[in-house]
């Protein structure tokens, strides 16, 4: 009889977002006189930019024609979003190659199979709080996670340990606590995993809301860093993809352990597991880099900078403690009081009609935590935010 | 320091269809005067249809617009394409439920992502000749494989064996050799499964290729499929998604073992390592279930069902020995005069200028047989076969 991956049993119900949805409905349907705000989702809310819709629509119109339609294409991407990715890289002093871009439909999908390159006996360095996908994929293959800890003392920004690992996950800007390494940061990281051989694994899905110059938006701006680090970008934040669905990964050419290199086992794995992204997707991706969507979509990524802006002007007016507000779309607030995550999650909802998620859905480290997230509509934002400082005002 | 992924080391590189091309280039460099015609491709060539890319360029408006912008949707699909395609299920008298469909972006993703599921300590039986996918991904997490002889003797339909084996994969119509299973042969491999405790991988890509009414379309049509099948389906063949990217894997409630439920464990799955298809793309495969797009979408598939026709009758008269043709895109020759397939490769390539796949590439039972496909050009699927009618007329 077939054995089934026993891991899953291993596996914790991540209950956050649907308690977070149930609580807001039983609260809506006891109260059909309030107007609840949400600020909990990390989903955007913004059109697509009319250059990549106009890309999307013109490239599913050479579909339906035969001079032009397009049958399987290159599983890691078509050069002309690769090259396209690249030249926005050096754009910024990055140099990567082509090839060395891997596009997928998302980092979601990127970070969960990129597991599959490595053997169960790892230990892997998790973050704490933290996006949960970083450990329920790891569980899923049962290797050992040691957690790191997030606090308002490293600002949550943790540093190296004292002991080797081999794999580690950063997310900067992160999410769920708005905290973005600087240079110095980062290079520690870089050094400490080529000084262990440990391997990167860099989720920059939120580079794009990095406004402050000394601080890095890849990986790959440290020195060191091709020998040790996988980057993984999507256009899910970047240009309102979340929906329409691309993403890419670059692992440098250099990245090697074991005599085994890396780039050629995801190049494996890809061929093997994956046959690209619709065309039609692939060319609204390449559009968001035209000189004409790059101020379209720059202009949704400010309406979300200022609504974090608001955000965060609002809790430093009622003297909250937080991380994030600026380069990031979230913003993670001590919750006052000595409340807990869950217990002010409760009082805003019912005293301000005002959703947020209860930090202590990230991990251990999230209690007593919050996350309010920039991605909702202007008006309303300012509308949660005057609730809030009605509520909380001295 | 990280330990990686040792297996990858065991994988074969497959050349096949490189080194296709690579002869084939050769030939075409040294032979400027030449007019080589490529029946060796698995791709589709036929637009998509109208209603389908009205559709896809509809919703790529809609996501330009605030008001019908979609963000994240569901992982396993939008109901509204699950229920198109349990509403198509149902046609053909299959019973399952919107909720055990699973939309990804295609089968071969599908296929290779479902060994997560499956302990490393399972033997896999694979048919040979057979899609090497099955192969690689199994390979890949270090899986015992014991493979299934396809031969002249059996049509290529191998039954179930006199020992029991834990995890099966089954292509029918089978890719390479175009052999469909009948009722009574696939309800062995449903009863060998549920007597040794089996889960059966049922590849049913090519099942819209299938005309005779007496040939099952799904395993679901055979009692007994729902407690030990899972069938993997894609638009790519049926609507000429290669490009577009759609598929569905269809997991039945009932299909548990050792207490697990295999349609819990995919859910978990995917909904952690993947964040579903492109809306766009789901309502370019939802308009391809429209009766307007049914009828446009028929004609392509029988444009390719009329050049099956084409190089079945053309073999047919020169008296070679193949399976396919009917119910199958595919046509697989034994090779002329006791030939292998690389020299018959060769032979056909010189003589006719003909590019065909050479059947050692699909596993050892492969040798001495040659793939054709109906995806060409009918006007070259013509030429090709007089040009081979001219060859070996007698």
């Amino acid at each position: 009889m077939v054995k089934l991956n026993e891991h899953y049993q291993e596996l914790q119900q991540n209950y956050l977002f649907s308690e977070v949805a149930r609580r807001a409905a039983a609260f809506a349907a006891e109260h059909p006189d309030r107007d609840v705000i949400r600020l909990s989702i990390g989903d955007v809310t913004r059109p697509l930019a009319p250059a990549v819709v106009e890309a999307m629509a013109r490239a599913a119109r050479e579909m339906g024609s035969a001079d032009t339609f397009r049958g399987y294409g290159p599983e890691q991407g078509y050069a002309f979003l690769r090259e396209a990715i690249r030249d926005d890289y050096a754009g910024r002093g990055v140099a990567v190659d082509a090839d060395e871009i891997f596009v997928s439909d998302g980092a979601k999908s990127d970070l969960g199979n990129f597991t599959d390159l490595f053997a169960r006996e790892n230990t892997v360095l998790i973050p704490d709080p933290v996006y949960p996908v970083y450990v329920d994929t790891n569980v899923m293959d049962g290797r050992n996670l040691v957690y790191l800890p997030g606090s308002t003392e490293n600002g949550f920004l943790p540093g190296p340990p004292d002991f080797p690992v081999d794999i580690v996950y950063l997310c900067s800007p992160n999410n769920p606590t708005g905290a973005a390494y600087n240079r110095a940061q980062l290079q520690a990281w870089v050094d400490y995993a080529n000084g262990c051989g440990a391997v990167l694994l860099y989720d920059a899905a939120y580079e794009v809301f990095i406004t402050d110059p000394d601080l890095p938006r890849s990986i790959f701006e440290i020195p060191g860093a091709r020998t040790c680090a996988v980057e993984f970008c999507s256009f899910s934040k970047t240009a309102g993809f979340t929906g329409t669905r691309c993403g890419y990964t670059v692992v440098p050419r250099e990245l090697s352990r074991g005599g085994q290199q890396l780039h050629q086992m995801w190049y494996r794995r890809q061929t093997t597991k994956f046959n690209g992204v619709s065309y039609i997707v692939q060319r609204g991706a390449a559009a968001v880099f035209t000189d004409e969507a790059r101020d379209q979509v720059r202009q949704a990524v400010d309406y979300y900078r200022e609504n974090a802006r608001i955000i965060a002007a609002g809790l430093d007016a009622l003297g909250f403690q937080y991380t994030g507000g600026v380069n990031s779309p979230y913003i993670w607030l001590r919750c006052p009081a000595g409340m807990g995550s869950w217990a002010f999650f409760d009082y805003l909802l019912e005293n301000a009609a005002v959703v947020g998620t209860p930090g202590a859905g990230f991990g251990p480290c999230g209690e007593g935590y919050f996350r309010l997230t920039a991605f909702g509509d202007r008006a309303r934002t300012r509308e949660a935010m005057e609730r809030i400082a009605a509520l909380f005002r001295p």
